[in-house]
């Protein structure tokens, strides 16, 4: 296991139950009927723990950093898209069409594209701009139908890469982390990490994706029963797990999480690859889940299995399918108001309101 | 009938097909998946066919009006807060130390309280501020269970206000109206409202509002049936049935939810009692649905039956029961999403993103 990694996850703590006993009690004294803000009052008490003080800073400002690869696995015509459209769409990320940079635009937050193992060449010159960072593990996965995707070297390389991205981000001043990703076919090695972390049946976690019809989407699910049959990923051997049938995308989101978490920052998960990557980061520390804030509820069958494994409930739920960080950045203005009505109301004292009769 | 409300629900008129189909067209080309942004695209339609043009203006900025009023049904036992708590919320909002106040602030929406009818005495001069509109019909409502709970006439006046504080607001460049409410009592002049417009069971859509068990839950249903019974409102006499069983803030609501369709301007719903109100609006011009988003699924039965009978599903489902707009002002970043992808995203063409294999 690599130094970064071993530190991080040495560094992840649980939750800070002072701060989280003072947040209930203070939205008791709010000017409102108790509970009548419902789960934003329960998020407001986890970002209490988590930042270890009540009330605990508004998570802002926020970044969505989003991870590209492309996976090997595409070569069994899991996909309708071609494998170009992933450095087609990280271009288009640069030029700030996507749908993530639009909502981000609106919430303020920024975006940072990762080219962590895109498959062809992406534009413009070497090294790193404000938006995009070049750390190319290798030119995607392999095709885990045939052999592991990457090597348990590469899959450690990308978790410290993810790592690294939650505190460069953290660094430069950002107290809200997104996930976001771009792969083509990056929903079969979803599938296949929920299937190993959950023990659900390939069947019931693979989806239609980005857009296949139901005889391929029984290809895809297929291809992941396979895959596991192949290389038999234990939930014990996280690292294993991802780098047998994850996406290298999938092992620096696990490692962006773990980064979040060890240093209390939320990080608000887009969908169902971000969560299969959740699973690999919970596997290798439970307590960094103190972080995670489940943004929105995918329309992929293995997200819901997903979220239900790491007792996450979504936060949006408007039938979005499309990744890049969309629904987290849709989640982020209600993570933020949860943080905001506990700082900023009124108390019944303070404002001279009359308690309810007892 | 007010020779402003027949004006009103003459210039409402129905979506735009054309600009519905634009819409439609545009969403196929951006660069994602088609329908893969899910309820958001559904939602951006919408907005298209209510401004008459595609893309629409992304809907902002934003204004809550509060809608605050007392009821005489209050005598019957039906809350356990006290009547004065009303105007203390009202100075509260004045004093932004309240939940609309703090979650406008995030969004950058303005708030403005509206005496339609409180009881008790308001803080501050006479006049209105930029802040605090003071409408007062009556102070507060008759108790439903001896009596009408207002005149007709009074009736008409505060859908007047409702309308004329929608068309202010208009006129002051606001491009997205949200309702909110304040009014000890009023989820069971809601409860009743919703029974005449859906013919539900009273037992079936009245709820624990603002706290209270059930032994007094069943006596508020009681209340409610009692009610029904001596006035029999009709749900073709929208205004006789306002008059009978509903409040001011009800009243001045559905004028609100009127005069915002008349101006093609987006409404937010928030909850029950806005949902309430929404009914006797589409009573009044079925075709001021076009106008109406629901914000968010509150706890009270009563509410969803009503969005159910009204057609309208919310956007957020976070278990919220807590009224002034807060709802709908959790909702406002959704829809300006909506629009704004619409509008600013790249199409495959224009971004040289290759498109689905055929």
């Amino acid at each position: 296991m690599g130094a970064l990694l071993e530190r991080t996850l040495a560094a992840i703590e649980p939750a800070d139950p002072a701060a989280v006993a003072a947040a209930r009690d203070r939205q008791n004294h709010l000017t409102k009927p108790p509970g009548s803000l419902g789960r934003l009052e329960e998020l407001s008490v986890r970002l209490a723990g988590l930042a270890g003080v009540c009330p605990p800073p508004v998570p802002e400002p926020a970044a969505v950093a989003v991870f590209a690869a492309d996976h090997g696995v595409h070569a069994q015509g899991v996909s309708v898209w071609p494998q170009e459209v992933t450095a087609q769409m990280v271009a288009n990320f640069l030029a700030s069409g996507a749908a993530v940079n639009v909502l981000a635009a609106q919430t303020g937050a920024r975006v940072v594209a990762v080219d962590v193992g895109v498959a062809t060449p992406l534009p413009g010159e070497d090294g790193d701009s404000g938006i995009l960072l070049r750390r190319r593990v290798r030119a995607g996965t392999a095709d885990m139908t045939r052999g592991p995707a990457m090597t348990r070297q590469e899959a450690i390389r990308a978790i410290e890469i993810g790592i690294g991205v939650a505190g460069q981000l953290a660094d430069e001043g950002c107290r809200c982390l997104l996930t976001g990703d771009m792969g083509i076919a990056n929903t079969t090695a979803s599938a296949a990490l929920i299937a190993v972390f959950t023990g659900a049946r390939p069947d019931d976690v693979t989806g239609h994706g980005a857009g296949v019809d139901e005889k391929t989407r029984r290809h895809k699910a297929d291809v992941v029963r396979g895959a596991l049959e192949l290389h038999r990923p234990e939930p014990r051997d996280p690292v294993g797990a991802v780098a047998a049938v994850g996406g290298l995308e999938h092992a620096a989101l696990a490692g962006f999480v773990l980064g979040a978490a060890a240093r209390r920052i939320p990080v608000i998960l887009d969908g169902v690859i971000a969560s299969s990557a959740a699973l690999v980061a919970a596997a290798l520390a439970p307590d960094a889940l103190a972080a995670c804030v489940a943004g929105h509820r995918s329309a992929e069958p293995g997200h819901t299995v997903a979220l239900r494994h790491l007792g996450l409930e979504p936060l949006v739920d408007l039938g979005l399918r499309l990744g890049e960080g969309t629904g987290a950045l849709l989640a982020l203005p209600l993570l933020q108001s949860a943080a905001r009505t506990l700082r900023d109301m009124a108390t019944f004292d303070s404002a001279g309101v009359s308690g309810k009769r007892t």
